[in-house]
């Protein structure tokens, strides 16, 4: 059996993904049972193209460096939007993984990641299995879009909600300040669940009753009724702030967003503009005035605002990672089970991947209020605990002192 | 002469201008010479409407209200865009104005504000003079433009600048992970100067250099010039982050965006995107992956990533703004004069009301490197302090614990 670990990176960016490659190093590097850790550079692309880094060298068990790489934003290992080719079709990049495995002496490889790269850890584990190499595939999750499937959460859900109810309270403040009629849309990522939209509504305290009305992918929307629920708000509120999904539908199934017809290359609807739309809604149809905001990637990179909760539980996360393919356990993804709400309690536990893989989670119907514009006291609850926290970042010349692998590494 | 102080807040946002009234307050509230301290609300339409509140009540000496209002976005007061006719034509305004001066017993008008608020300083105060009455009209500059004259700089432009410079390090991460030439579009506030969008230019570090280039309103943006700038920068790095003013004009004069020709009540244009525009020019000409991101007002009201130096520079200049109204000044606006750069240290001056009203001040022609896609070493070495120290701010579920008038006064 081979003596060292791999690690990889996936899919989009999140605050925290970094948490959970440290908390795998760390880990990695105080077993006695591994000797090296690469990591691969963009994903299962580097493994394929064969651009692996010596971790256990440039970071190794150097705390600060370890801290530092907690904290900073988006991929150290940098991503990949490569999904593998079903086996039976086309087994070529198997066939080159396990000659990379081998040529490395690889026994663990841990793959961080969301929806599309558990697909590859399922695929994968299972070729691995069959071939009767002794490596263990696990997967770590992580996406902003909190809609994986057997976790509570996902890391990065926090610190992107955190995000977004600070930022909605601030344009509130922002918005607050003139006296007249006045409108404020906030674009949210969110393809196909609502789970960041929901977050703008821990906004709301004991001043603020801003996001007044939250629309999400999981209920159609209707023009009509939105313009009707807007009129209602500003009866009782001079500024109404609505947060809207990216994704939001028509009854007819067709995304709002005047872009929805652009696809990416996993067939996956490319989305911006339904700010825009729902702006040009209100300007005609009530004529106050009103301002689209979106929050665009900055919900998913803004480290100066992450969740402790949220980078804390990646790190754990990342560690279970790397004792579960101690322990020989392959083909399962890491995930937390919430034990209570307040005091808020996880446990970090397994799921098999191919429960995991190709699902996506959206909102239980009992979470989204009944007219379709608001959450539940449900969803309140699920999402407090998560953005609890704040990160003591260092800052260097005003600015935060992140860490990249060109620092490190020629 | 009368015993009382009266202040109000205009023009729009910034996560200073509350720390200057917090200023205001504590040195109002220590002199034995000011008996009550009012705040009208919405700017000088409050004093018009009569809408004043009690803020010698509401807020007084309590430490820990003063520390919360110090921290807080936007306008505690309430803002306006009301600029007073001239008097000549119309000096309805004015009468009413004095009539509540004189109905609160008013001693102090202090006005913390822009370059329309300062215009409405000049007028008043000259007025007030010419009619015998004994009123100190003092005002205290706030914008995240930057754009005073007599002054260094403005309360509220640190802070937007290091949000801006966080920002855009935080997208440079965020567009790093993939292995494909990128090109972002960051679209900055300023309709006429650029110093907003110079100021990414902080963002740059011992491993980051984005932005890569920098497009500001003081020189003529070339559509030819921008694709050539862009192409060479692609063959350098595969990731070229792009800042960019919402206020850049071609050469003809008219702006890039093309919404440049609507405009609000002042006949300022009202801008928004120029980073789509570009986004489209790229697409087009160079046909690689381009996105375009706005920051939109998050830019003035993002108090959670607030410059240390900002707040209490604003704070300081409330003080002093106090000190010179209670010594009988007049017709002016409390200044920063910069002594040095390193250590950065600054003297609190005053510079008469006429020299800075209904003047815009732009970045000096050296400060722009040569070929007008950069900036300069001055302007680095003056931005520098500007952004320097956080704020620790108090959280409350999650979300930043800011105060409001709604709070404290119904």
């Amino acid at each position: 059996m081979g003596k060292n670990c791999l690690v990889a990176q996936s899919g989009g960016p999140t605050t925290a993904i970094n948490a959970s490659l440290a908390g795998i190093l760390e880990t990695a590097m105080k077993s006695d049972r591994i000797d090296k850790i690469y990591g691969a550079l963009n994903g299962i692309q580097g493994v394929l193209n064969d651009t692996l880094i010596p971790l256990h060298e440039i970071i190794g068990s150097d705390h600060k460096l370890l801290q530092k790489l907690k904290v900073t934003p988006a991929m150290f290992l940098g991503s990949c939007r490569y999904m593998l080719a079903d086996v039976e079709r086309d087994a070529s990049d198997y066939d080159r993984i396990c000659e990379i495995f081998e040529k490395y002496d690889i026994a663990y490889f841990f793959y961080i990641g969301g929806n599309d790269s558990m697909d590859t850890v399922s695929k994968l584990s299972s070729y691995v299995k069959k071939k009767g190499l002794e490596v263990a595939v696990v997967g770590c999750p992580k996406t902003v879009d909190n809609d994986l499937k057997c976790t509570d959460h996902t890391p990065g859900y926090g610190s992107a909600a955190k995000y977004i109810a600070t930022s909605v309270l601030e344009i509130a403040h922002d918005t607050a300040i003139y006296d007249m009629p006045t409108v404020v849309i906030v674009e949210i990522m969110g393809r196909n669940a609502g789970w960041l939209t929901a977050a703008a509504a821990m906004a709301r305290n004991e001043y603020n009753l801003a996001p007044h009305l939250i629309y999400m992918p999981e209920r159609a929307f209707e023009t009509e009724r939105f313009v009707c629920d807007v009129k209602k708000k500003l009866k009782d509120h001079k500024h109404v702030i609505v947060a809207v999904s990216e994704g939001i539908k028509s009854t007819e199934g067709s995304y709002v967003s005047a872009q929805g017809t652009k696809t990416d290359k996993f067939g996956h609807a490319i989305l911006s503009g339904t700010g825009a739309v729902l702006e040009e809604i209100v300007k005609h149809r009530i004529g106050c005035k009103v301002r689209s905001i979106e929050l665009n990637v900055l919900q998913r990179c803004a480290a100066h605002i992450s969740s402790r909760t949220d980078v804390e539980e990646a790190f754990l996360l990342g560690k279970k990672t790397a004792e579960f393919g101690l322990l020989g356990e392959t083909g399962i993804m890491t995930v937390c089970r919430r034990i209570s709400d307040s005091p808020y309690e996880v446990a970090y536990e397994k799921a098999c991947i191919t429960d995991v893989a190709n699902f996506e989670k959206k909102i239980p119907d009992s979470w989204i209020a009944e007219d379709g514009n608001d959450v539940s006291e449900e969803m309140l609850r699920y999402i407090r605990p998560l953005i609890e926290g704040e990160i003591q970042l260092s800052y260097v010349n005003g600015i935060p002192d992140y860490l990249t692998f060109s620092h490190l590494y020629k």
